[in-house]
């Protein structure tokens, strides 16, 4: 679920890229150190990995494509590790089957702990060593590494939830931080202007080869709303009989709702209470201020049809989010779930942060897009179909991670990433 | 898989469309006339619906939408007809699961028959009672509920041959026409500039609802092939190693081919004396100089790939084509299969019938697109999402039936319908 | 579910095995009349087969095992044949899946037709030709294909209420015969002693292999219920909370309860009206007085449980039924349901016809059972393992079929055949 | 899959009891030192608990059974573990999907040690203040608490080389201890003389309920091989076709080799030296003299065909296994594995330990048995159906837990039980 620009010239300086990978090494640690080795060792379904697989997997990213091609006299670690921990790089060998990932219980924590050390002391080495002919080589590597890195923190994330919500003891992650008494308010929609606009990557600083090539798109004039649609009103969707009505749904959509699968957003549980949420900080009332999450793309089409609204385009969302900081809760400032945020009256809010939002748009190559030849091509090309583009980053997203451009991507059934939506219409 | 513009005004004279309506109804029966009542029971696959079920489905249509609302004292035949025979309206109803439909024996073929007759006079009776008032409601129902046929006349051919590839026996729908010993040639490509165009259905004539609205789509300059991929290129694919090379492929696709799923196109066989694939005339060696059909988009987009080219996008396609004339291998030239077209040297060919031609365009709203209120709106809306267009009409369509924006759609792994592919490339 | 002992010597006489070859030849058409063409192609769910899948199958049975070896010059009606109609004899070669035979539209019931007067005319050639010396060796294949083509027979009816059943409109095979209006009553427990018996088959009259060898077995004093269990018993267990009382049930059993799957006896509804049930004349109320069927193992076992008592032996229930006359409710009656019965002051009733009774009794081979070399060997004993023996015939067994030796045999969950349950005790 | 008898006077000391329970508490913390955390909290199949689930789970049992009825004032150590490690006694309440039990990563191994020790303690407790009224209610749950616990043992190794072989790293549970290099030789065959014959428990020592009641049963005269299967004649059967023979299989055994599951027996892989095996001391090459383990009914049965034997009834086992001492290769021996046994020259060796020997006998009640009312009762009852009998113990049993009348039981199809066979004949 992610892929390399080899081609795009590194613009960061060397001492920065070293700290980054510095940063981000010691982070996945920090983030892997609340769970026992039982927690860092189970896959709770398919899309999941365990903790442990994702700590290791991202130092055969580095081990693979910089310290074997790149480090001489580089020894692997253990000779079957490239196979264990090999995700998805066809171009890279024969791998584990990603079903079976919990079913290896050895290495332990402690031994992917021993490897994460050796990658990275051997990386510093490579650091050392590497001169000015080679770094230009090494750069863009490095720097993808460590933005690969980072988006396997937000998986730990997504994937501990995912096994937390199905013990019946409801574990916790982390400590419950409170959020600020804020009130969602009505949402208002700000207008955009349509014409032809450059979307995608302009080159500067680092972006995936799927941001790419920056092309003129063509807008029709639109609007977009204030803030994410909040529990509040999924409540109000749920009351109104969302899941009960066809005519509010996708085909495939509505086809999961009567199969039971779709009943509310995934983690919701209803109590005598009231709603409840599992989340990382364990089982909550559901906060009806904060933007709703946990939803598949079916349901966020559908909750859209119902407010007589419609998902905005990637496009729009790049347009109306370019000019915007990119602040917002990431997985920083520790709350690790949606809250609901403050507003702004002259520009959209919460764009980035929260929660991923769905747009209506395919995840499809951009045009004139080519993957780069070899293992780092397979990063983002081969995804390119029955997926949709999600944008804006969410509550489990390293800070500093995500831009404007930045294209995320799931499958329109899938419900555990931090997942939810911003409503649009046409002018 | 289809649906009707309420909105649209109909065009047509009324004479013309009476006239249709009962050329249409006549050649449903006409082509059941080869099967047996065994042949029009079966359903192959979940994809698939038995030839009865078709037939009684689009007699139900025209009762549904024309004569219940608009024929007074009309009485429906039969009281759980309209559960057997609604095929997905939800609006429409409660109704019989898809899956389930080769269970129902009874009615059987005498019983349908008799049901059409019944439906097809009712309707007769209709016209002759509809005066000048009510004629403008009942007119764009009846076009649609024609072109409704139409489609259903095509999945009648489609569905028979998945159930005779299953017969061991291969038997065969019609008697083998042979084609004109032509030669493919050298697929040469042809320059379309860039810019602003005006995509989707103008308003003359017949549309579906999703080829609406017209809009402006931006298009960088292109080119695109004179003819459809071969039988013989495909060979030459498959002898190169295309499906056993991971870098051709997108992840979904290549995991069908590592399951055994895809190994050619579907209904071939390799023998001992080479490819043979079945065909609605029974099972054949495979044409070298004929189109290529029943592969999957993953297939194409893979062959697209290998051959250093890409698909093209749906807008592009209909550039290529809206000048043309709309004749081709359609199901009326009686070969029921793609054969070998001819070449003229300054305009792609055979852009119309013999195949579908995938392009690499998801299967989305038009911009603006809303589906209609009721059962109606139902007919295409629902389906937009993983999906991918097809365009062109294949030489199972009814001839008359498609026209340069017609959007047909089908999931990316599906290879039941006829289709094949047209490469493209930047300009 | 079925096969031949072909070391056993005949001792039908010559004109008998011919006359029986006719009379059962002629039986199976007359089963298939009341079913249209679309009737005898599907194949409702894997355990079922279509109709005239059945008619060609036990033609098959002849053309193979005595006209192909055994009359000069015989030549097959179609080389595929028998790879389309071989059941599951692996030593006959390799043979159409199973779980497909409803995909075969053609041959179509006028092909197999055909087929059944070719082989049965070939039969009568045989018959004439054969001499004195080929007679000893044809003559128990002769029988057990009339057997075969019996039990081919009881199937037929089985799957087309499957079938049948499966269709929304219900409709009916046959017209419904009224039965007499008799009382269940209540019912008695008659005393048997225990001690070494003699099991199986004593070698008079035709037997299969799985009946031998006669063997002792060891009884301990037992008492067998008068009649079968009733629909009137049933709807008290299911009152009490028979479907929702685990300690009632076999773990495997209780697993389908809680999955939904056992709800009731097959066939059984529930509607405004109380319980309704699909027979082979349609669907009707339920008749207390009648014995209960369409029930698994499982079922039967919770009942036995729930009663206090339990399920017989088949030693127990060949003891308790070789001496009564084989007469009951079989397929002649005319009722094609179980029906309620008369009763006698001294001996169980309705022993033989109604319903198939499962016993305690895994099926296994009896001490010293060897099956027979090559394909006739296939016949009962490859299938000894997880099944249960079921005991006495039913209202679709043909009549003159079974005897007190006859070893019928399901697994636990299947609940197509017409099986219900007698109790015993110890005493 | 096990179950006591409650009904059973307990015949050991009061001493010898709590003395038991101290060991065999003591044991199952042995067992899971080599496991570490991450090894303890998977389940590689549904048929597979986590070690620390079974660890749990029979201080469930003792929590359950003694402690909450029976020490006043008696708090249970979390509210939700009756919930979690309940394994399927539906009469002690709603518990947790057995196919879910990997998915709990918390409680992890330290709370599990600490909810051990809060149970072993208070039933120190027990032991302290139950007085002589008290004890002889207690005293057999104590007794069938212990004998569970060694049986989870098994399990417990069982399961982790399931796990384990999982891993393509191949990890060990224990070093190799390596056999005495002793040739299996020549099996012989024992004549035993039929006959009525006691089978069952006879009331001396504890016994499981499914052992009961003691019963006479009719054998015909038979011999038993003097040594189990070994793998060198497994390897000849392999060699010789038997995997694919279907005259040699059962059914739906020839429905599992032609699907791909049986190619050899579990765990067995074919490398460029010759077969290995994965064992609890890791991967190594396949002892031709040793014991053939891992394989299910079907294939033990067909092996039989193939040899022109046949499996051994379970009172034929039993006879002649009751007058030889009940020692041999179990747990305690540290192999780990099967291994080649000695010989005697008057009596079959290995009859206990090494293997569990598959019988040709379905699991049933014996004549008269009746499962105790309560949780308690459903120990063993409610799985008598579908499986087949093994007896004897394995390599992996708890030193002293077998005896001659002991009854395992395991579907036919499943192979991770220490599983092989010993073959039979008439005499
Ligand atoms: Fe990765
Ligand atoms: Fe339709
Ligand atoms: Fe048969
Ligand atoms: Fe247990």
């Amino acid at each position: 679920m992610h892929s390399p620009n080899s081609i795009a010239p590194v613009h960061d300086r060397r001492d920065d890229l070293v700290a980054r990978f510095r940063t981000v090494r010691a982070h996945s640690e920090e983030l892997a150190r609340p769970l026992g080795a039982e927690d860092q060792t189970v896959q709770s379904m398919p899309d999941c990995s365990p903790t442990k697989w994702h700590l290791a997997h991202v130092s055969w990213f580095f081990e693979t494509f910089l310290l074997v091609p790149h480090l001489a006299g580089y020894e692997v670690q253990h000779p079957q590790f490239a196979y264990l921990f090999n995700s998805y790089y066809e171009a890279a060998g024969a791998r584990h089957p990603r079903f079976e990932r919990g079913l290896v219980t050895r290495p332990g924590v402690a031994e992917v702990a021993a490897y994460r050390s050796h990658v990275t002391q051997s990386m510093e080495h490579l650091f050392d060593v590497a001169d000015a002919d080679l770094w230009p080589t090494i750069a863009p590597l490095l720097d993808i590494g460590n933005h690969h890195e980072q988006q396997h923190q937000e998986l730990i994330l997504m994937d501990i939830l995912n096994l937390f919500s199905r013990n019946p003891l409801r574990p916790a992650y982390a400590p419950y931080r409170a959020g600020l008494a804020r009130a969602a308010g009505e949402a208002r929609f700000f207008d955009y202007p349509g014409g032809i606009v450059d979307i995608g990557h302009d080159g500067a600083g680092f972006a995936y080869d799927n941001e790419s090539p920056r092309h003129q798109a063509l807008l029709r004039p639109f609007r977009i709303a204030s803030r994410p649609v909040s529990n509040g009103e999924w409540m109000d969707f749920i009351g109104d009989g969302g899941y009960r009505r066809p005519d509010l749904w996708l085909a495939d959509g509505w086809a999961r709702v009567k199969s039971g699968e779709f009943v509310a957003p995934l983690y919701w549980e209803e109590t005598g209470q009231g709603w409840e949420a599992m989340t990382l900080s364990g089982q909550h009332a559901v906060d009806r201020e904060a933007p709703v999450c946990h939803v598949s793309y079916y349901e966020a089409d559908a909750f859209a049809r119902w407010a007589g609204k419609r998902l905005p385009t990637e496009a729009e969302w790049e347009v109306a989010a370019r000019d915007l900081p990119v602040a917002g809760n990431f997985a920083g400032s520790g709350y690790l779930r949606p809250v609901a945020g403050g507003s702004a009256p002259d520009r959209p809010g919460q764009m980035y942060g929260d929660v991923w939002e769905w747009t209506q748009s395919p995840y499809s190559p951009y045009p004139g897009y080519r993957a780069a030849p070899g293992a780092i091509g397979e990063y983002n090309g081969k995804f390119m179909a029955s997926q949709f583009v999600l944008r804006g980053g969410c509550c489990a997203t390293p800070d500093g991670h995500v831009r404007a451009t930045y294209r995320n991507f799931f499958y329109p059934h899938q419900r555990w990433p931090f997942a939810g939506l911003r409503l649009a219409e046409d002018a």
